[in-house]
């Protein structure tokens, strides 16, 4: 309730924000105002006037002025016809007008609802054709707890062939308390934003010429790529995982075969006509071979061709098949952000194909390790949910009763026996087969969807995939799809926000940097370098013609964990300033001990200060 | 010389071929008789009569016949109005009036050639249009080695839409010993054939739902090929390449800054129209965002825009980028062979970016690479060949002088230096740069090419490639492409044959197989099994109820390196009998000493008994 109550309050605001631009801007024309994630905001036409961020000051203060009035919210009905005639000629509202003949279209209302406001004295100072709720009057609204934020330009039912309106966004809260920590956490997250640092770190690249939403990634990204991969590989491996690599792109006939050309067409780049290109359609070319190829959105039909491709027997049960797949979606140009939505991106892909009785633990398992990855090496918090079926319309869905019933008992059961606590979605299911998500909690306070273990009822039919049982006989697996990071792109992008741009030693790119005071001691800050690479640590030296300080700044601002400065008494001790980056500290230690004390730091893979570094910034 | 006399006894065997034909089946038309590799063929229109392989003993018979007769062969010229009527009317054969006629339109000839074979009485037995070459006479043609080797259907100039002929294969050698290790390696050959050993020992599948040379990777190829690029890449990460990844599509503009559309747009799948399908254009829709973009044939723009992404300093040179880039080209339909031809690929491509004065230390250390990947760690013998400008035409390189005259002589002097002989071909280099180019003897006397190192002169002008040099200049640096596998999977089906499948122990998917004598050893039998994986081999157990002899057999059949027996005396004295399947060897050990061994082998990627048993097949 304290959910809905919020949201009442925000579109409330809404309302008295645009009661107070009414008065300000007698002419400004209302479209829509309803209350969104963190705020609310109203859509103005103020025809010739330009209103800027500057007139918000002004805004802002009349509403500040009107939250005191102790205004009443009223709501009451008027006919359609009557409410059409008011928006065109009292008002002269096209975009009411419009709003109502839609509604009459689409929902065949017969009549609309209108929210006045009312001074003490009875006076209605305020009125919008609006479905509510709002709250009972401005007293409830607490002055100190919103704030006019911004001003954008906003086509009228986002459609750009329409007007470009003044859209006015506000944010408001329950209190001033948390209306400060989300405007802290948005600073904090505009400082940690993974595009601005992976600039500055030297991350990845993204050109025009190559594609929009198609990353380049430079060696040192790549290089936390790679070992983030070959570590997951060795995981995957132990846990009796087989790996398999399939091609990026498949036949028409296999996305139809999947059911992906069908339901997911707009989710996929066009095709490629094989000896059928839109030229040789032009020029009425004939084509030697016409064949449709499509690039893959999903790893599944190759993992399922894998598994087709040889009978398998009850003993072969169950097969773990992965693969760092990287797929191509075709994401619309204006949803594109950074790497956490892009249009290629690499899937830590799995599917497990088991027997009915091997259901249970191979859904532990998963569980098991989604905590391994995301808890205990990443250290995030980690939130389940999950999706089932809608109870009250069960013929909507694909897989039988009992399939769905083992299914979702199973996920319940297991999530409740390892004593994790969750929430159920009743209806939440795809059509396919129920699932559980884990979301992350970063380190200031945004929650991340990562991983996702799904059932699959569909592909199994659609692929015809089956084992022979200990009777003899074809028998349908279970199949689950499993990816624990989810797309590689997004959970970097996640991490680097989540550590403030610093990684965990063992993944960083660089783990050390030697610093020699002065030019006269570069040579022996080789030696120890190749020492430091001997013990597998990847070092590097700054051979600079820097000062000391410049050179410690240079090795904090490329978030190089540890800094290994050395002078003349370093070098006659053979010993080190060890410089921890991130918890900004400085020790004097044996080179032998530094050397232990990284290795054991990378080999065991600890977040050492990285997480009160990530929580500072 | 020795070459291209032998090809002079080939062409003419064909013509005997022809001869014996025609005596035997006078109703045959004669179209067209080659030398080709390996032999000769002839295609003959057999018009009803459906001559099959059980007919060749016949002319075979014929052919031994005629060698001992002694013909001449004699070479005259006729005008084409002459020959034109005598091929329409005399001979009645529209394949040699279709050659005349062709002749006159490609080439403007006025007279064509014959070749008589004349008997010692001085009668013509025998004639055909022919260029020639041919030897004097039948008795330089040894009867013992040659031999008609099978029969095909083949379509009249390879256009599906004419007469299907029928072509008679011969094969044909210097001598009979010969002929006879030909025919030895091919049958071996037949029996590695990468096509057959892959479906056997369950490395890969080719789907027609995927498509036609897009091979799936199956988990125990998956694990070799994973396993492969972790070496090479750490290899190369000692070295000082940098790893980056790089899209699999790109737009089009990329390619053609690149060239590669204008120059290689026939290798390139047909293009991805976003917002512009084949349906979008035939329904007249507009789209909102017309893009278009294409599969990567080569991975280079993709490194060059990582390294144009930032600017360089002549201190950051040499860049070494590297990447196991996946790339996808058009190869017609029956192109396609097995892995050594397929339409998608991974390549372990590099781009080296330096100064002038680092050319020729980066050159030396590629082919050293080289030869310690191809060489030292896979066993091969190396060979090299070199391509350079025509001399005698050097304007048609891109390039300056200076650039080739420096390349060309570092390639030629590093090779020296290091002792390698190399074949040099003048006018063999693309345009854009000399190269060298690395090719392996396999274990049945076969070359296949692997390594390639090309200099380029085309993309740094292209991609306006620079760097700021000492003196504060922008200059164009010099850039080396390196490919050592060339193809991952046609390095594999190489592999496959060289090693009669196989595969050195440290790529072994299944290092070690336990064996237990009965049942009663399983449990002790997953105790070892533990114990290896623990000393981080790759091993399995052969839990089933087979036979001891049948376990062993299978073990052997899927190509397993070591099996280790254990029964009951292994249990008790902690030993094994270890099974090298690869030496078809067995000796007793204790338990400790069989790990150290495998553990040593693997570790220390020794080839061990795989290069005799791959010589053994």
């Amino acid at each position: 309730m304290q959910q809905i109550s919020l949201e009442a309050k925000r579109h409330s605001l809404s309302h008295i924000l645009a009661q107070a631009v009414e008065s300000l801007y007698p002419d400004a024309k209302k479209a829509i105002g309803p209350a969104v994630e963190n705020g609310f905001y109203f859509d103005f036409d103020f025809g010739d006037f330009d209103f800027k961020e500057e007139h918000l000051k002004d805004v802002e203060k009349k509403m500040r002025h009107i939250l005191k009035q102790n205004q009443r919210f009223e709501r009451y009905e008027m006919s359609v016809d009557e409410a059409h005639e008011k928006a065109l000629n009292t008002e002269k509202n096209p975009y009411k007008v419009e709003i109502i003949d839609d509604l009459v279209a689409s929902e065949h209302v017969e009549t609309v609802s209108y929210y006045q406001n009312i001074l003490p004295s009875g006076a209605a100072v305020y009125e919008d054709l609006c479905r509510g709720p709002h709250v009972e009057s401005t007293s409830e609204l607490d002055a100190d707890a919103f704030r006019l934020d911004r001003v954008a330009g906003a086509y009228w039912r986002g459609d750009e062939s329409r007007t470009m309106l003044t859209r006015i966004y506000g944010i408001a809260f329950e209190s001033r308390a948390d209306l400060d920590a989300y405007e802290k956490m948005r600073e904090e997250a505009a400082k940690r934003d993974h595009r601005v640092l992976g600039k500055k770190l030297g991350l990845f690249t993204i050109d025009p010429d190559v594609g929009l939403g198609l990353p380049l990634w430079k060696p040192k990204w790549a290089m936390i790529v790679n070992t983030l991969k070959r570590w997951f590989e060795d995981v995957q491996l132990e846990r009796g995982y087989m790996p398999v690599l399939t091609p990026h792109i498949g036949r028409k006939s296999l996305w139809e075969t999947s059911g992906h050309w069908q339901f997911y067409k707009d989710g996929m780049y066009p095709p490629i006509e094989l000896g059928m290109s839109l030229e040789d359609y032009q020029d009425n070319r004939k084509p030697s071979e016409h064949e449709t190829y499509l690039l893959k959105p999903m790893n599944c039909p190759g993992h399922v061709k894998v598994f087709t491709a040889d009978p398998h027997s009850y003993r072969d049960l169950p097969v773990r098949l992965y693969e760092f797949g990287t797929v191509y979606r075709y994401e619309q140009k204006w949803e594109l952000s950074g790497l956490t939505r892009v249009r290629g991106f690499t899937q830590d892909d799995a599917h497990i194909i088991c027997r009915s009785d091997q259901m249970r633990e191979e859904f532990a398992k998963v569980v098991d390790l989604v905590h391994f990855v995301l808890h205990e090496t990443f250290g995030f918090e980690v939130k389940t949910y999950i999706s089932l079926r809608d109870p009250k319309n069960t013929e909507k869905y694909l897989g039988s009763n009992e399939q769905w019933n083992q299914a979702e008992e199973t996920i319940q059961e297991i999530l409740s026996e390892k004593g994790y606590t969750f929430a159920a979605d009743f209806g939440g299911a795809v059509f396919y087969g129920p699932k559980a998500d884990f979301k992350v909690r970063d380190s200031i306070g945004r929650e991340w969807q990562l991983s996702t273990v799904q059932f699959d009822f569909n592909l199994p039919e659609r692929f015809d995939m089956s084992f022979v049982n200990a009777a003899w006989e074809n028998e349908r697996p279970y199949m689950v799809h499993r990816a624990l990071f989810g797309s590689l792109e997004r959970f970097m992008g996640v991490m680097i926000e989540h550590f403030a741009g610093h990684f965990p030693l063992w993944l960083s790119p660089v783990q050390a940097r030697i610093v020699p005071v002065s030019a006269n001691f570069i040579e022996y800050a080789r030696e120890v370098e190749q020492t430091l690479r001997d013990a597998g640590l990847r070092a590097e030296t700054d051979d600079s013609d820097d000062a000391l300080g410049k050179k410690i700044r240079n090795g904090e601002q490329a978030h190089i964990p540890y800094l290994l400065v050395i002078g003349e008494r370093e070098m006659s001790d053979r010993t080190v300033a060890l410089r921890d980056v991130r918890a900004k500290g400085q020790a004097d230690m044996s080179l032998d001990d530094a050397i232990s004390k990284l290795g054991e730091e990378a080999r065991e893979r600890r977040l050492g200060s990285l997480l009160s570094a990530g929580a500072r910034g």
